[in-house]
């Protein structure tokens, strides 16, 4: 059973409040170390797992995009999406990515945006991207980075005055389900290894172009809670590619 | 001015006393996924930056390479590495890898276990190694992990009846010098990110072909730490490639 948090009414009002459902790809502290690793668009057919408000979406059809393709579990998700853009190169489709299926070379680019460690089995899903996509295809996605997901309450170590006192680590090397709270709520996210990521992606055939673990920009860092972010890494940017 | 800890008779003789000192390859957690990372040797020019006692020069040398070079900063660990073979094939040489300087193209595999974060300007190294290798030669080597370095002191965080609590991590974007405690001595070492490794790989040059964090094996679980290895990642193995 796939959990569909963000059809939870009280789940979705939270995240229409983060600063990154307000204000879309500029209220996210990694979206311009993403934007880095994004291909050109132009002319391309790109897919969007788990697609959320449909920002990566709308970024690729602007980009000169030919069809963008964006899916999600979550029909308040998508209806969000639908309400901000009227470009005839989107369509959105409300599905689990596990449960999608195209026929091989569909999709010159496959992105997907903090939405893969929701899903408890990565390898098919991979191995359907690397199938979905032609040759010479780009799959650029985001993650939580496994120092984040590995204990599993996502929440930093106090002290006895409430002051950080670290990031704890622990059952590192035990993949598998995680409950995390998030927005207040507990969620169910899925614990991988760097080395599961990346292992996948070259069994399947793709070729790791780059990584980054990205870090607030200077000038976001006076917001809540970003000067943290310094202090751990949160987030995993890869970029890969099928061969040529 | 770059440490030279093992040439300290406490530490050294400390050392020496470690399982991957007394045992050698098959007394190191993370040998047998080295190994699996390590190209054909036969007929190859090798280099072995941070050499040690030499397990790794003489295993390519078993392996069929042409010429092996071992250099290590320690003149105790090179008197060692040479009382443990005859090989003609085998030279040690006593230098900081950072001083080392050979003609381009003149090694077709350069490895490292378990040195480059004692080095503090891993750039220059890099950028060292892709020169020296021939086009299509291979970089293999292992590091203490980024979750590793990034706290510190790399030992656990214990509750107060001694147990361990979790792995601590902190400071993760902040590059550079750490005071370890290894072995019951103070040793400096340097903190790199994950992207910091990777990146500087690719912008010298080389392509990655492969990543592992290294697991105890099954059969080693029961030795005494071992088992709490599953808990973090400690060792991370990393192969690239210089392209043809």
């Amino acid at each position: 059973m796939k959990e569909n948090r963000y059809d939870d009414p009280v789940f979705f009002e939270k995240y229409s409040q983060m600063d990154r459902s307000r204000k879309g790809l500029e209220g996210a502290g990694e979206w311009r170390e993403l934007k880095a690793l994004l291909p050109d668009f132009a002319g391309k057919e790109v897919l969007d797992l788990g697609c959320g408000y449909g920002w990566h979406c709308r970024y690729a059809d602007g980009q000169g995009a030919r069809r963008v393709l964006g899916t999600d579990i979550s029909r308040k998700m998508l209806d969000t999406a639908r309400e901000k853009t009227d470009s005839a190169r989107i369509e959105y489709r409300q599905a689990a990515m596990e449960d999608l299926s195209f026929p091989d070379s569909s999709f010159d680019v496959v992105i997907s945006s903090l939405a893969l460690h929701y899903v408890r089995d990565y390898r098919p899903l991979v191995e359907n991207v690397f199938r979905w996509l032609r040759p010479g295809g780009d799959f650029v996605f985001s993650v939580e980075h496994p120092v984040f997901t590995a204990y599993g309450t996502q929440d930093w170590l106090y002290d006895s005055n409430g002051e950080i006192l670290c990031f704890p680590v622990d059952r590192y090397f035990e993949e598998g389900e995680r409950i995390a709270t998030f927005l207040g709520e507990q969620v169910i996210k899925y614990h991988r290894t760097l080395t599961t990521y990346l292992q996948t992606l070259w069994q399947a055939g793709f070729a790791i172009r780059s990584l980054v673990e990205s870090q607030p920009p200077e000038d976001m860092r006076s917001l809540p809670g970003m000067k943290e972010e310094l202090r751990r890494p949160m987030m995993l940017l890869i970029a890969a590619k099928k061969p040529l």
